[in-house]
């Protein structure tokens, strides 16, 4: 998917909503566990209950390798049931990968090829030919980790680095790397006030923002300060959507949940005056 | 595994070799390609023809999610192998992953529980909640990124940061987690004169070393630097061992090559006084 047909999308479905797809056995509504592939379902549930809401999925890898061959046979079967079924939803692996360079090919490989994602994360840690290798896929994108939702964020992404945070350090890098166009960036929720820093880096680049939700980051003050002419973010909820019942209702609480989320981002929308 | 045990091991086997596992379709023998699964038939074969001079395996994840559901089959096959034939061999699942704590849970869990790996490398970008997760496995080791072999390393490891440079402080933070003495940590053998300085920050670690081979880093001079009084070191060897020849006598070419690593490990052992 090219970035204007995500951006189409946005301004079509009024949401720059992506749901985590974060299956945990122990947390679905028990009556899908009689089921033979149980994520697969629980996945397929919630997607067809909100890919109107919704403009991207993203399941986390770590979920699905939890449950070694069944679990990635899970996560095939889910990004193909996307890719067949609504094809304009952008899909997100989200694995937050990196190594050296001819590794990293075969993680973009898996990724943009084996499994067909439009995008996959990545950890920026190991530097420029442990991502480039993700950039050179045409009409795919790479989302590095630049500032995160977690509290070990302040372990090492914002030490002072020659007189500035290292998450800034790592997002100016990045601009020159070979296809950084094909570049996005993972900012946390959770430090609403970060955003404007950032917009000065990456004016024009997408955000893809956790923290909203579970996590208790606030989606109006992240559009406030992060959002851009072309809107420029994609907003994630996880367990928010996904959790927010396991009885066997969990599919209209999903919705509903994610209604909101769409709602709260349509008013959002509305308020901003046309340039 | 305990670290003890794994020092049992080099002293028995005078060797403190690590293969990786590194299998690429494109550069294995051609006629295994006809067998049903043609990277397990490989590394089965490189197994057998090395476990002697090895102390430890390393498949790289990249490798084997690059082709799918077979290759993470592949991966499982690889690894229950191991276990059940020589179960005094160390296992490393060199996937560099980490994310937020609950995610990093479920990594966890995959590789230490589901695969049954002895240890796991993790990226230190998200900071103590990704790592301590991993940590909290008992006799599971923990592989930390701190100073890559790649040329990327210097994009950020070695950043100033107040005063030194990124990795030392990664290093330094690490140590004040929970359960940090099931760190190892992952040291690039192509700047060995950096050595004196990580131990002097983990003198007690093992370190994880790629480099050595086909990266051109020194055995030598590593070992100069970086050894312990447990030795401490594990040096990964990949390409130099795996694809010494891609005819029908790899096994035999794979085994030459790992010997020699082996004669210049058990050279500089016997060449350390005892203290």
């Amino acid at each position: 998917m090219t970035t204007q047909q995500l951006i189409d999308q946005i301004k079509i479905k009024k949401s720059f909503l992506a749901v985590g797809l974060d299956v945990d056995l122990n947390k679905i509504p028990p009556h899908l566990l009689e089921l033979e592939d149980p994520i697969f379902e629980f996945n397929k549930a919630i997607i067809d209950a909100t890919h109107d809401l919704a403009v991207a999925y993203k399941p986390n890898t770590a979920f699905y390798e939890a449950y070694g061959i069944k679990g990635w046979m899970s996560l095939q079967k889910t990004i193909n049931y996307i890719n067949s079924t609504y094809p304009d939803i952008f899909t997100i692996a989200d694995a937050k990968r990196g190594d050296i360079g001819n590794t990293s090919s075969m993680y973009a490989k898996a990724f943009f090829e084996d499994l067909n994602f439009d995008s996959v994360t990545v950890a920026p840690y190991m530097g420029k030919d442990s991502v480039e290798p993700f950039l050179a896929f045409e009409n795919k994108h790479t989302i590095m980790l630049a500032l995160t939702s977690n509290e070990g964020a302040f372990d090492f992404q914002t030490l002072n680095v020659d007189g500035k945070e290292l998450y800034k350090q790592v997002l100016e890098t990045s601009k020159t790397w070979k296809n950084s166009e094909n570049l996005m960036y993972v900012v946390g929720a959770t430090k609403a006030e970060y955003f404007t820093e950032i917009r000065k880096i990456v004016p024009d680049s997408f955000l893809l923002v956790p923290g909203v939700g579970a996590q208790g980051g606030s989606l109006a003050e992240v559009c406030k300060y992060g959002m851009n002419a072309n809107v420029g973010l994609l907003i994630n909820s996880s367990r928010a959507i996904i959790y927010a019942s396991n009885g066997t209702d969990f599919v209209e609480k999903a919705r509903e949940e994610a209604l909101k989320m769409q709602q709260e981002m349509e008013a959002i929308l509305n308020d901003i005056k046309p340039n």
